[in-house]
């Protein structure tokens, strides 16, 4: 029932990969400017390559948050409606967000997300990117990965 | 689509305090003490009152995070298979975590979580309770409420 850390191999790279790429929406944690404190919430996920991308307001207390502090750490892969939830394996970065080109990113982003065509070209929705200093796979009780950015590329 | 902050009413609180009675698994978020940023796992939890309870590993890295540092945040509220997740209400708990009474709460846990019964008395897993200093339900686009603990019991 621990958690070791277990060398990271194709399977592994293979299974972390597959939960960034299919990942719709993800636990976004930030540290709350008004308390120090962790503040989870729920944000729309996509990709780039291996970066994580967050579409979120400016409106909303995690994008004032990442605004006085862009240390930011992302839980990816959600249990089915069957099973034991915490076998379901899951994947979290952690790292710092820096602006990404909404333009750019529309097309591929709107193939994955339709719905959020709706609001996508609002002024106050930005397109954010996450970009990985640690990566930690969990592929259920016992199988512990610590990857690298790196290891999501590909 | 904005998150404007609505007055509490006797439907939010039922819609909270809901989503707290039927969570067995959430977005634990910790500050993480190597690096000093927001680190998201998935947690088994429960609740006693207005209070989460968290049964974790002292072996893992939230538990670790949690000695350094007993700040923690909790998203409670899972999306189902259909429909945007991101209309689905969730709950946000924020606040520092004690420890809690493992073996008193022993029998009230194991009703709501059968499958822990496996390793709830292992010698490396601790009960924690989240007391919650601030509450954050979003029930959808433009229906966000602050909340107290107060609001959450009952």
């Amino acid at each position: 029932m621990t958690d070791p850390i277990r060398p990271t191999d194709d399977e592994a790279r293979a299974l972390a990969r597959g939960l960034l790429r299919d990942a719709r929406h993800a636990a976004l944690g930030v540290t709350d400017p008004e308390t120090g404190l962790p503040f989870v919430s729920r944000v729309a996920v996509g990709h780039d390559g291996p970066d994580a991308l967050l579409l979120i307001s400016s409106l909303s207390g995690h994008t004032r948050a990442l605004d006085a502090d862009p240390g930011a750490s992302l839980l990816l892969g959600e249990p089915g409606p069957k099973g034991d939830p915490l076998t379901h394996p899951r994947l979290t970065l952690q790292g710092r967000v820096t602006p990404a080109d909404k333009a750019t990113l529309k097309d591929a982003w709107l193939r994955d997300h339709p719905k959020t065509a709706l609001y996508y070209d609002f002024a106050d929705f930005r397109m954010m990117r996450l970009v990985a200093s640690r990566v930690f796979l969990n592929g259920g009780f016992g199988k512990a990965y610590e990857m690298t950015r790196e290891d999501l590329a590909g």
